[in-house]
């Protein structure tokens, strides 16, 4: 039986929400698919709730495929298992976390590795058993500071997680695979551009990692490709170090007089005035070394100055300066913190000065030196003297300074050399649709997943977790496929197969789309039957336009001839034909 | 593809979990259907989520059927329409609150009356949109107090909520009639015995209820039911008042020393003795008036004394006192409360006094008096006379004392005649498996739904509201389901339709497991195939048992010879035939 507009739960409404930023926002409230309920918390309605399944039965299709099986956790979970693995604190304000009548603690999960090992540790006892892949779609919690952009970050969303279990790395890299191959056919089903970027392990510990991004220009990730092939989240790209020299033929360094440089720019002016290099290139931002102060917070709560050196010509990116630091918190430095360090000479701060090794007296007293990968043995560079008004002149690495470690701090330019050699370069933006992760031991140390093996020793077993964003998934369908008009679902999840409209007041309009409808479902389709008896055809084609079931069957003027209209909602593309030969095309 | 046993997550277990009480919990987790993460919080493994989703899918079906759309709310709800109904403090402890990191105060929801009709309030707005049926299946949250008895009683669990919207009353009607079929559709469908009984209105104020009780032994509920047809909650259950009688014939009342009597038999020993009844029948419990003083703890706090007289060979039923109270909560009263009122002798309270009229005295101060329906006008009674030592004999309702009203307070006892005359009732247990609800314009009306009528006119809507505990059905259906081995399904809801095992070492027996796995998944069954290499017979047949797929083919000894074995799990029959048969028994 087709479903009958006449009763259906559905009210489409002219104006946009307004507080929806995005596009996909706007048109699935207009069209009655969500509708809000609190910031970042959504209901279904029943439009909405036929595409999200469409979506879903794809993705378990694939994990069935893949050999993982479905399981159900609860959303509700006791803090300990979180507690074991550090992340109960970890999550710090991003989780909900509640009470209940008996004062015990619980909080509802953000993503559930903990609950999956311990469960795989309740049953399983033998490598025999492994490898195992399980995997859920299920709500999931994150307190969001600002949920915004409608399904593409709510605070309830629907994810698909799965998780591998296996007890030698070659089967944790197969499980792997498994699950990567998957994403990749699950995508292309939805129709859904993807880049897979090297991404980094994050605060889920581990080692490879990989993001499935979908490029679009609105997207809150930037990720970097080259030409070769190369694809990386700007957090995981590593810098490609220029190869080292030997001292041999450097001059020595020289303290000048620099008032007035409070630039990087004025600083190379300066230095092309008063100490051009000897070849007569000129300098540039990049000839300098740049020391910026950051401010660690660790997750004890202790605070950390730490100086990182960096070319003049780069800043600091936060969110990679996030990762290289993790899990400390990352700020600049305040007032404060240079007031409480004399030592560090704003504006002129160097690895070394002339009047004595500063920073190596301020590292005893716990201040560490790191530099950007370009700082390597043999390299000359302009930078401060840690002296007031003055900077030092061709300081060379290993043989003027050392550094206590390396770290990607510095922004990523487009140009800048892909790590693997396949060349420059570009920044892109993308939004994250999915995430395949080699967890390893961390959790399985953490709560003491072990398994004997075949020599019968007790062997930690190596995780994997894969994770998909059904609800952030429908979002960005919708956001790609819509026009002025509305919406235009991809027929793999468009909420029914067909759209019959009965237009005007002629019966007779009314008993064509009544056979067509019934035909099509005959036929295993799913149709959604315009059949309002007092609303104007103009209303019901806005309607069908704006809800975007991506075929529509029109029985208006021409159906007492037996005659239909034929839309695709995809192109544009309209057709006036006989009811027989619409079913025809229709169910081909 | 049939479901292998070889990689499929499972682990039956030998013993009992240790925190088990009801066998439907035993089996569920020996079984490896469940598992437990918190009080009362399960983890569904593959197994159990396939029975889950079978029952579900009854339920879709029959619900659309019955002309009601699927919609999904969230479990994290704000505070504000709790509030405005008053359910926020009404639930007291019974529900998990929680706060954002704004402070703002939320809840899981426990039922979602409140933002179904603020839905359906924010989108239509007309009586032509009516009626409407929507429901969910989703994932609610009660912070019950003792959760027990596994999946019956959790505080996690799974529901079906339908919520149906109307303008007029009879619509109402109309609506909750549908719905009150589908429940006995789903019922019968699967296989659940069930008595539709009437029910309280409870918290959820309206009109009609009607709860779905399935008989057990071990259920939580009583309900009494005739021979005629009546049913009832013992909570719903009206008492058959006598008639009135005129007070001409009837003698003075008498105050006579009544010392040790401190129990209702002691008095009634006394009276026989001292002042026999005239026509020459003892006297029975039941003519005495024993006056209970209760306690009511209101909403807003404040501590309330009642008096209830009720017939001497009844108690106070508190499950019914709580009902006739509600919202208040009640409780026998202290001692402490007999001391601030010194006017209530205990054991010798009464509604009037030689004396005077002592609890007149006190009802000026606040003691409601409050009587059982079979007190009436022209009733005589031995009851207490408000003084140490002294009962009062033929004290006359109406005639001798009055009362502020009439409350169903007392135990129902088999035998009581039904309120509609159907005869003697009997009390049975019984366990709530759904429970259709008129709620009225209650929820309309706190939150402001209303529609523009026929006339032009605002009306407030009528909603009822329809709940089938989808989790608890399942452990009802496995409760009822079973045997010493395991859990035997019903056929429509069990996880695999077919448990074909490959038993023992010779490669044909295996060969013939597959050959009959394919045969079964070609003509649309679904298949679980115990295809372990290296397990024994025993142990195989010992998982199929307690599993419990109701249908189990066995290729083992006779395979060579192309013969098989069909179990029937229900009924315990054997055959041996050859595989073509077997597969031909099975899809028919």
């Amino acid at each position: 039986m087709p479903t009958r507009l006449t009763n259906y739960f559905l009210r489409t409404l002219r104006e946009d929400p307004s507080d929806a930023e995005v596009t996909s926002h706007k048109l699935l409230v207009r069209a009655g698919y969500i509708r809000r309920q609190a910031p970042g918390i959504f209901a279904w309605l029943p439009l909405g709730l036929r595409v999200k399944a469409r979506i879903e039965q794809i993705i378990r299709e694939e994990m069935t495929a893949a050999g993982a099986h479905e399981v159900h956790f609860p959303a509700l979970l006791p803090r300990e298992p979180y507690e074991a693995t550090g992340r109960w604190e970890e999550y710090g304000d991003g989780i909900f976390r509640l009470k209940d009548r008996k004062d015990a603690d619980y909080l509802l999960a953000p993503t559930h590795e903990e609950v999956f090992t311990l469960l795989v540790k309740d049953l399983y006892s033998s490598y025999k058993d492994l490898p195992l892949s399980i995997y859920q779609i299920q709500d999931k919690y994150r307190d969001e500071a600002r949920p915004r952009a409608g399904l593409l970050r709510g605070r309830e969303f629907t994810m698909k997680d799965a998780y591998s279990f296996d007890y030698t790395d070659e089967g944790l890299d197969t499980s792997y695979m498994a699950q990567r191959d998957a994403y990749e056919r699950i995508f292309t089903r939805l129709g859904l551009d993807y880049v897979i970027v090297q991404a980094d392990a994050g605060a889920m510990g581990g080692s490879r990692s990989e993001e499935f991004l979908h490029p679009t220009p609105v997207g809150e990730d930037t990720f970097v490709r080259s030409a070769g092939g190369y694809a990386a989240n700007v957090e995981a790209f590593t810098t490609l170090a220029p190869p080292t020299r030997g001292y041999e033929k450097l001059t020595p360094q020289e303290v000048l007089d620099t008032p007035d440089t409070p630039t990087i720019q004025t600083l190379v002016d300066v230095a092309n005035e008063k100490h051009p290099r000897p070849d007569g290139r000129p300098w540039t931002a990049a000839d300098t070394l740049k020391n910026v102060v950051l401010a660690l917070t660790h997750l004890d709560g202790t605070r950390e100055l730490v100086v990182v050196g960096l070319p003049g010509d780069r800043e600091v990116d936060l969110k990679r300066a996030e990762v290289a630091f993790a899990p400390a918190e990352v700020d600049a430095a305040t007032e404060d913190d240079f007031r409480k360090h004399p030592g560090l000479v704003k504006g002129y701060i160097g690895p070394w000065s002339a009047e004595g090794p500063v920073l190596g007296e301020e590292a005893a007293t716990g201040i560490r030196y790191v530099v950007d990968p370009r700082v390597v043995d043999g390299s000359g560079w302009i930078t401060g003297a840690n002296v007031e008004g003055k900077h030092v002149f061709g300081l060379v690495a290993g043989r003027d300074f050392g550094w206590d470690g390396t770290v990607e701090v510095a922004e990523v330019k487009p140009g800048d050399p892909a790590p693997d050699g396949s060349g420059p370069v570009e920044l892109a933006r993308g939004m994250e649709i999915g995430h395949v992760f080699q967890l390893g031991r961390k959790y399985a140390e953490a709560l003491g997943l072990k398994v004997l093996a075949e020599n019968g020793k007790l062997v930690t077993v190596t995780m994997g977790s894969y994770g998909i964003g059904v609800t952030r998934i429908l979002a960005i369908i919708a956001e790609e496929n819509n026009d002025e008009k509305g919406l235009v679902w991809p027929a793999a999840v468009s909420p029914f197969d067909v759209h019959v409209v009965a237009a005007g007041r002629e019966a007779v309009a009314f008993e064509v789309a009544e056979q067509a409808a019934a035909a099509l479902e005959a036929a295993g389709l799913e149709v959604l039957l315009d059949d309002r008896p007092k609303v104007s055809p103009g209303v019901k084609f806005g309607d069908a336009e704006l809800i975007g079931i991506p075929r529509v069957l029109v029985a208006g003027r021409g159906a007492a001839e037996g005659e239909v209209e034929l839309w695709d909602r995809r192109n544009g593309e309209r057709s006036t034909l006989p009811l027989a030969e619409a079913i025809a095309a229709l169910t081909a």
